[in-house]
């Protein structure tokens, strides 16, 4: 066990039974797949009173493209805050989960600008009503305005022993996972109707041949894991799609080839 | 209707059906409960880089008396900023419920600064363990330390329309409300066994003097609240109890003096 305070302290160091190259999303990615999919945050300002102290301030905000914007009176903290100094960051957190440590969570850091232009502001009003329905009711308020948090760079904090730092550039490239949609209904069919593929799955493309049963826990446009029962108890596998997919029809066609693929190679190694 | 953007956008304005001028938590109080009842929050610092952003970290902490205490490891961005320059916040949010903007949250101003006394350590370390047990794993961590919030003043949002600042002084007089220990057992208690004493309260106490039926939804050291169903549908109503209450049996006993004192003054205005 090593001194590492970032590592999850497990104790256990076990071989990883999947190739450690399989591909992933990168961090970029995963940023902002957690942004399209939590709607709240913690925006930090430098304070006008204490002067520049950093000041946190619950916030609700949606994702125009790549810009967090938010709908914000004058009469907040945090705005007269940005009329003052617009450096600013974002920290957006997963919730749930038995360890809040292990959960993924990004702080974005840029300049949050007055949205002045009317079709950049027609279009951050449409993501915003989109995310928060219920902001109809004070949409046209007098002293409400669109901000947007221009994106310099990233934390991402996957977790245990998962960071790094992104760029702006490398932000503005970095999409949402399109499986969001669709993952939880691959999972259920898959757990539902296809546990004897996945046990193939991780005899065929694993170190884990003895495999007895597997369930899967995770699908993005890469690929997919699994927590397969091995006489050594569970063990993760990772497996990655032959190429990355958009749509649940990708996912269920490349289900099967795979599942073909695994047992003509079962088939091959198989003494009979 | 007003224009007042933090205004419950309810589009309706009824009468208060009780004094308005009842005892209530302060904001302080408010403040110093929530921090009782959540332990991860953002820890907002002045980024080493890029230099003196605002930058909002997910963290976990405790409250050792007023001291939100953190213990964290030198590798991470926010105790790098720290060493660096010492101002900081801490945003807490209360979590759930359906508008996220009804719910309350706290904004805690101050310096944070590393625990050295040995004394002050074994405390912080007590109060942190309790909160987070599964810390005990690295409590010993060489790289790790403790560091706590030396409040001096506090931003409290008790959702729509109520918010203050509050200094430091008065935050370090201000402790949590006691019945959060035990609240959830009397209102089970009162909304299954006593819902005839409820009633009672409301045509005795309140201008809802034509209620059918009433629930408690809230109670604390001061007061405690019910909707009572009306002809003019669910009225909020809060009544003080004669003294402020530390124990859950403080609150049965003045629950049933109150319902002593209710039916005393309803039959003396009945008319036969």
């Amino acid at each position: 066990m090593t001194n590492d305070a970032h590592s999850q302290p497990s104790g256990q160091d076990q071989e990883l039974l999947y190739d450690p190259a399989v591909a992933q999303l990168s961090h970029g990615e995963r940023a902002r797949t957690l942004l399209e999919t939590v709607n709240t945050a913690t925006l930090c300002t430098l304070s006008h009173k204490p002067a520049d102290y950093p000041y946190g301030s619950f916030v609700t905000f949606s994702m125009d493209g790549h810009l967090p914007t938010f709908f914000i009176s004058e009469l907040a903290e945090h705005t007269q805050n940005l009329r003052r100094d617009t450096r600013a960051s974002l920290m957006v957190a997963e919730s749930g989960g038995e360890d809040p440590l292990a959960n993924s969570r990004v702080t974005l850091v840029g300049r949050v600008e007055l949205v002045v232009d009317q079709k950049l502001r027609e279009s951050a009003k449409e993501s915003y009503l989109a995310s928060h329905p219920s902001a109809a009711h004070y949409i046209d308020y007098s002293d409400f305005s669109f901000w947007q948090l221009h994106v310099e760079s990233l934390r991402y904090i996957g977790g245990y022993g998962r960071m790094s730092w992104v760029d702006g550039e490398q932000w503005r490239l970095s999409e949402a996972d399109p499986t969001i949609s669709f993952s939880e209904g691959v999972l259920t069919h898959m757990n539902e109707d296809h546990g004897e593929a996945m046990v193939d799955y991780c005899k065929a493309f694993s170190k884990a041949i003895d495999t007895t049963s597997a369930t899967m826990t995770q699908i993005d446009r890469y690929g997919f894991e699994m927590s397969a029962s091995t006489q050594k108890g569970p063990r993760p596998i990772r497996l990655a799609f032959p190429e990355p997919i958009l749509t649940s029809e990708d996912a269920r066609k490349q289900m099967v080839a795979l599942v073909k693929k695994a047992r003509q190679l079962l088939d091959a190694q198989s003494p009979e």
